[in-house]
This record gives C-alpha cells, sequence and structure tokens, in this order.
C-alpha cells in the first residue's frame, strides 16, 4: 500500500527511508491551491467593504444625510458579498470532487481568480455609478467571465475522471454543467439590456444569487435518501 | 473501516482503488469553511488599523497635537480588535464541536461572515463620530446582528446532533445559549440608549468584551476536574 | 518507526507518552511557512487590484472616457496577476519537493516574500507612468531580485539533499536553474533597455510569463510515460 | 489509544462511534490559531507596504526626483519587514513547541497579535516623521510591548508543560527568555534616546533583527551533533 504523498498539510509522516517515489505526489496535493484560493476569496469579500467609505460631513449635514450615500455602496457590497459567497460555495462543491492536482486544473484556478480578484473594483464602479450603463456592463462581463471559467474547469474535471475522488455521473455532470452555464445566460443577457434597462440589469445581478440557491436546493430535493450531504451546497 | 473522507487537508491519503463514496466526504470536512473564517477574521482585525491614520501636520502644530486627534480612532481599533478577538474564540469554541458540515451551516456561516465584514466600517464610523447616536446605533446593530446569528448557529448545530463530535449536554446548551444572547441584549440595551445617552452606550461596547471573559470564567469554574480544558474559551 | 512529529497541522495526533523527541520536529515542518507564503502571495495578487481605482467624473465627461484612463493600471494588474501567478506556481513547484525546513530555507523563503510584498507598489507605478524609463527599471529591479531569490532557494534546496522527498536528478536540477535564471536574464535585459526602448522592455515583462509557461510545457513533453505529473507546473 | 481529537485540519478522520470524548479535543487543537496569525503575520508584512506611495508630480518635476520622496518610506518597509519576519520566526519557534492550547493560550496569543497588528501604522509614522522623537517613541513602544507579550507567552508555556510537546530544558528556557527579554531592552533603551539621539533610535530599530539573527546563530552553534536543527530558527 503506497502511503506516500501526504503532502504539505500533514508534515514528515513517513520513515525517512521511503524516499523513492516521495517526491512526486505532493505537486498532486490541491492543500495550496485550497489555501491560495480560500485566502482569495476571504481578501475578496473583505476588501468589498473598504468601498463603504466613512463621510465627511458638508456644512449643514447631518450624520444620517451623509450616510444616505453611503447606501448605494451599501447595497453594492451586500450583492457582491452573496455573489463571492455562492463563487465560494461552487469552488468548494467542485474541488470537493478533486483529489489530485494536475497542470491544468492549477492554471485554470488562476485564470479563475484572475477576474475573481477585479470583484471589489467592479462592485465598487456600480455602487458609485448605480445606473450607469457602461458600469453595469463591466460589472456583468466580469461575473460572466467567472461563470465561465467555472464551466471550464467543470468541464475540464469531468473530462479528467483521473483527477477525481469517485465517478462523476451522468446527472450530476449535467446538473454541474446547468449551475455553471445558467448563471452566465442571466449574466448576458443583464450585460445586453444594462444600456436599454438598467435597473433590470440590477435585478438580475441581485436575483441570480437567489435563483441559485433555490436551483440547488431542489437539485438536492431529487437525492434524498440515506446520505447526509448533496452534491451541490 | 471507513477510512475515506479525510479531506483536502490531508491529500490523496488513500489507495488509488477506494474511490467508491469518496467523492462523498470531502464535502463534508470543515476545513475550507474555517480557512475562510480565519482568513474574513485575520483581515478584519487587520483592517480595522487602516482607520488609524498618520496626522498630516498643519501649521504650528507639533506631531503630538496631530497625534491626539487619532486617539479616538485608536481607542475604537482596540475595542474592534478586542470584539472582534471574542468573536474569533466564540467561533472556534463552536466550529470545535464540529466534525460535519452540511448545506445549513455553510450558509449560516457565511451569513454570520456578512456583519463581521462590515465591522471595519462600523468602528471607523464609531472613531471618527464618537459620540453620534447614528454611528453608536449602526455600530451597535451590526454587533446585534452577529450576536443573533451566533445564537442562531448554535441553535443549529445543538439541533443537529449527526454534525458534532459528541453530544452538548443540556447544560452545555444552555450555557452556549446564553454567552450568545448575553451580548446580543447587552447590544440592544446600548443601540437605544445610543441617542439619549451616547457616552453608556460607548461604555457598554466597551464592558461586554470584559463580562464575556468573566463570565466563560464562571462557567469553566463550574466544571473543575481533571480535564485540561472546559467547553468554552 | 518514529510517527512523531506530525506537526502543527494534524494536531494532538500521538498519544500523551511519546514526548521523547516530540519537540523537536515540528520546527522542521513546512506547513506554516507555507501558510505564510500562501498568504502573502493571496494578498498580493488581490492588493494588486487596489490601484484600479473607480474613476470621479470631470465636468463633461462620460464614464466610458474616464474609464479610458484606469486602462494602464487594468494592463498592470493583468500582467502583475500573470507574473505573481507564475511566481506562486514555481513556489509550490519547489516546495513540493520539500520535505522538512531548516533554517536557511526559512531565511531565504522571507527574502524571497520580501520583495513580493513591493510588486503591488511597483505595479502601480507602471500603470501609473506607463513609459517612464524609472518606473519600468523599478519594476524590472524588482522581478529581477525575485527570480534571483528563486535561483539561490533552487541551489540551496539540491544543495541540502536531507531536506527534501527525494532525490534530485541533475537534469531536473539543471530544468530547475534554467526556469530560474532565465526570467532572471530576461528581467535584466528589460532593466537594461528602460531607457531607450521602454515599449521594448514592457513587452518583455508582458511575454516572459507566456514564455515561462510554453517553456515548463515543452520540459514536461520530454518526460512522457506512466507518470500523471511532471516536475514544473 | 486515544485516536481522536485530529481536529479540524484531518476531518472527519474517525469512524461514527467514537463519539465518547470525541467533542473534546478539537478545541485543544491548535490548528486555528496558528491560522489565524498566519493570516494576521501575512497582512501585516503586506499592509506595510501599502505606505510606500506612487508619487504624483509637481510642476517641473521628473519622477526620479518624486520617488525620492519615498525612500524613507521604504527603508521603513524595508526595516519593519524584516522585524516582522523575525517576530513570525520567533512564533513559529514558540508554537511549534505547543500541542495543545488553552484559554490562557489563546487569549496571550490574541493580546500579542493586538500590538502587530498596529506596527504598519507605527512604521508609516516613522517613514513619515524620520526622525521625529514622538514618532521614534511610538514605534519603539510597540516593538517593546509585542516583545513584553512575546516573554510572557514563554514563561506561560514553560510553566505548562503539560501544553507541550516535550520537555523544555532549563538552559533552552533560559536561552528562550534571554531571546526575548533581549530585544525588550533594546527597543526600551531606543525608547528613552529617541527624544535625544533620534538617529542613534533609527540605528537600534535596524540592528535588532541583525543581532538577533547572530544570537541565534550562536545559540544553535553551541548545540551541534546529529540533530538537524536547533531550538531557535
Amino acid at each position: 500500500v503506497d502511503k506516500t504523498g501526504t503532502g504539505q498539510a500533514t508534515g514528515a509522516h513517513e520513515d525517512d527511508e521511503s524516499t523513492v517515489g516521495g517526491d512526486a505526489e505532493p505537486l498532486l496535493d490541491p492543500t495550496r491551491l485550497l489555501a491560495l484560493s480560500d485566502g482569495v476569496f476571504a481578501i475578496v469579500i473583505t476588501l468589498l467593504v473598504l468601498d463603504v467609505h466613512v463621510p465627511e460631513l458638508s456644512q449643514g449635514q447631518t450624520l444620517a444625510q451623509a450616510l444616505e450615500e453611503t447606501r448605494p455602496s451599501l447595497i453594492a457590497f451586500v450583492i457582491s458579498f452573496m455573489i463571492a459567497g455562492i463563487y465560494w460555495v461552487g469552488h468548494r462543491d467542485i474541488f470537493a470532487l478533486i483529489r489530485r492536482t494536475d497542470r491544468g486544473i492549477v492554471w485554470l484556478n488562476l485564470l479563475y481568480l484572475l477576474p475573481l480578484c477585479l470583484l471589489p473594483f467592479a462592485a465598487s464602479l456600480v455602487g458609485r455609478y448605480t445606473q450607469e450603463p457602461v458600469a453595469l456592463r463591466i460589472y456583468g462581463l466580469l461575473l460572466l467571465v467567472i461563470a465561465v471559467m467555472r464551466t471550464v474547469i467543470w468541464a475540464y474535471i469531468t473530462g479528467h475522471p483521473q483527477l477525481l475522488w469517485g465517478r462523476v455521473g451522468v446527472r450530476q455532470r449535467q446538473a454541474g454543467l446547468a449551475l455553471a452555464i445558467g448563471p452566465a445566460v442571466a449574466y448576458l443577457v443583464a450585460l445586453i439590456v444594462a444600456g436599454v434597462l438598467p435597473l433590470a440589469s440590477l435585478a438580475i445581478y441581485a436575483f441570480v444569487p437567489v435563483l441559485y440557491f433555490i436551483s440547488t436546493g431542489l437539485l438536492r430535493r431529487r437525492r434524498p435518501g440515506i446520505r447526509l450531504y448533496a452534491d451541490f451546497t
């Protein structure tokens, strides 16, 4: 039985002699990929709040009046937090299936984190220019790119079963694809209508999290039984 | 004996053959939930200091005089650090009981982190407008929401014993509830009196950490004996 | 068989009696070194975006026009993200070989993180003064120092095989050296030509990531076979 | 043999039946304490750079001239990075001895992180007002408090051997105390002379890291032999 490759997380687990092959496995270990991703998610959801500024009072203004102006950025924070939270839950769902990493998954994950890092900027932009089509389009484009990257990662891992803990069934595969493509389509619509109906665009950004939550709930319903969990959180 | 599901943290621990069911357990593993939470806590307590600005000297002003103005934000930092520290200790106490996550706990934890992320903004607001009822009310409202979320999480996990390492006794359950509801009530009072007695409101924010520390100490006293630890840190 | 020293990551794994020698091994465990490094990488790639500012509109200006001005800093963000991403992948490749840390590797890693922390500043500088030789030289100098530190770490660990999981062959050693020295040479050239040909300098910064990706791909090609992974991601 | 209590890091390691007592050990696990501390250290050393600002050019000024003004904050960054790095190395050395946490160590660690979080502010202050006694005193006071907290933690853990992996010998105890008290005394001197000799004060801040590095090196020399490591990194 091969017990090498416990990776960085478990440290110097094995005897000193078992060096043959031992140099290989830690590179397959997803630990650091997940540590980097969780770090980025934690920072992104926390940086979002840096845009909610403490107001300076202008003459004759009360603090309550001044705080009115921070309301749009506060709403942008809450929506973006929920979107980032859903991305994190989805990221955790996908990587819970993954047992080993390879070159493809490492780089695809980095390309997934790239637009994610821009989320605080885009949220800040929408918080400042709530009904400006350009701001709404940039926000939508970013969410679209993240959703597309999620779809690509899902397609990649279901096509590389040797990276996974177990087999992903056809139904689970399709459900995962639907959960990744669904938001992508919604964001594409929001992006297109941003010029004509900015409020509709905003509404889509606000409701996709709610719809995602409901649809994963429905997906779980179809798989009742003994199991404590379902495939999608 | 099922040895699968060692999760992301321990990496590729098992043989290549044991794939049946192996795809399931990592989703129950609390590792990433804790990594995200610890990341958010670390950022929140560190961002709190970003509000303590290096002053620019106005004409004829000494640095010592200019630093006088940073004193309120420094005090707000220390109080908020202690409050966030207590939240972290409480979060660690609760999740030390948890062995498996489910959908509910993942989402409840995100809803707990949401107001936590706003703490630097609220601390900044109080540091800037120390005796403004509006600032004190926003700060109190935030602390109240966090305390309520803590209560909800405690009620949820004690109601789902299959998620825990062991059984939570009636007494421990009540003590945990008291520790979560206690601060909530104190913050509610602070919120109500903020308009009439801003200083009393501030005093409550400063003393709840001290009272929490003392009451967990008393709770530990009641359980002396062989055990190295008690239920609440 | 010595099974102590499972380190911080695995916690209180052993019996209470096996204290002899048990105090030693956790210091060799790379867990915390990797946690600190991943944290720094996560923050660095996320802070890079803080330079992409939400513009304030001047009179008669549309948001689209104002956003034109953020384009250079957006491009600087994307290039710097890819460079930092490649550094992270390279850091992970190297430390996947490492089983134990010693004093040298701890301090060399800190000296590697020092210039890395300055990357957001340098990227911000280039984003603001795109064609200024001074900005391009500072950026190049920083990337050069990081590449040199990577070379030093690689030389150190291949010279201390007792720290590694397995033996590093001559070919792998040379390939690793080439991957560390290659970018260093490219950045040195970019640094030298920055005064005369700022655009050529910029182009080098943009294309080194691409070249690195291609050359690691070629290195992997030369080692086909049964193994799921190769030495460099 | 009790194998429970593998804690959060290793996840759902045990069978479903072994719940008795299983609720206890995760609270003793230092994993989350270290995750929070490493997160704070990573943020602190990275936030230090936020003070190194990209300059705006005033009329007729070249970028090279403008960058002259960022030199003090760059030097403050490098010194503070090295000081924070040494603190991290020392924190890792101490907690490598710790196998279990208790209430005392959790709270002492938080009180250690509190002044650490203020380091970016103090470094920023010294970078801005390099020779101002007040700035130098605040910086020194902060470093003194951190050094004192380190001494307290060292005294606490050597007085609670049940928390450690192994016994700490008298010599190691004294060496650890010297390493904690030494910098404290140096910072106290720097604090006192800040008013009369600001440059001497600055020099002490710059040289304590160097002296620390040399003295840990000498301590290691006295313990040559078969062991790969020594007690202090």
